[in-house]
């Protein structure tokens, strides 16, 4: 990233994103909405354990807590657990939300929020098949 | 996102992400953390609530989940609750991990992990002040 902090001024030591993740136990329906209705490209799928997705300029994981939990003794390496449990959060891009939630309608995701912030940039909401908040958003919510 | 989705050839509907977000009840420490040590500049913050930082092409959030698992009765605008506990993971771009890891170790984050994956690219992880696992890898490891 560029743009210094803007409280210190001190220069930023990361560059943006290169992993977000969510959770799912099931992670066969995952895929089957990010992947085919969505339409993110699976870059690898370990059964029981993860599906990661290339979402453009950085990745997309899918984990099951289960498995991420604890570090598997005999792994080559030492990646640290982690794994969370509720409902997540995330936001894609998308300047086609109307064609984006029919596809999601017809699909059985209903909108559970479709809206304008104050900054006239729309949102909409809908829920994965685990109950994670999943939000697509015109770049414009945040300037970009 | 340009790319077809690989297993149908049906084109992708978002266009990578916009927002990621992870958990933790302390938001001042969460502040210091990605704000004053990793220097991201922050856009917005709620006490108690949330603190959203820029995050070079994306946004970057941190809610507190107790304020955020339940919606405002007297909200403005119908934002859907989420809120996960347990260890959440993200995965920031970085090519000056040497300079990084030092500057962790010196606040008091030692290197929890810090290898090579097959393909060359290295991986440093720590723990944020919730415990979530956070990452710092070469842009190279998924091939950006």
């Amino acid at each position: 990233m560029s743009t210094p902090h803007e409280a210190t001024g001190r220069e930023a030591l990361v560059d943006g994103l290169l992993e977000t993740c969510l959770y799912a136990s099931d992670l066969v329906a995952a895929e089957a909405f990010y992947g085919g209705l969505l339409g993110l490209s699976v870059v690898m799928r370990e059964a029981g354990r993860h599906v990661f997705f290339r979402a453009g300029p950085s990745m997309f994981f899918v984990f099951d807590p289960a498995a991420t939990c604890e570090s598997a003794p005999d792994a080559a390496l030492p990646v640290p657990p982690h794994g969370a449990t509720g409902p997540g959060h995330v936001c894609f891009r998308s300047t086609g939300l109307d064609r984006l939630r029919a596809r999601l309608e017809a699909a059985g995701h209903p909108a559970e929020a479709d809206f304008r912030w104050p900054n006239g940039a729309r949102s909409l909401y809908v829920r994965d098949p685990a109950g994670n908040s999943v939000e697509f958003a015109e770049p414009a919510l945040w300037g970009y």
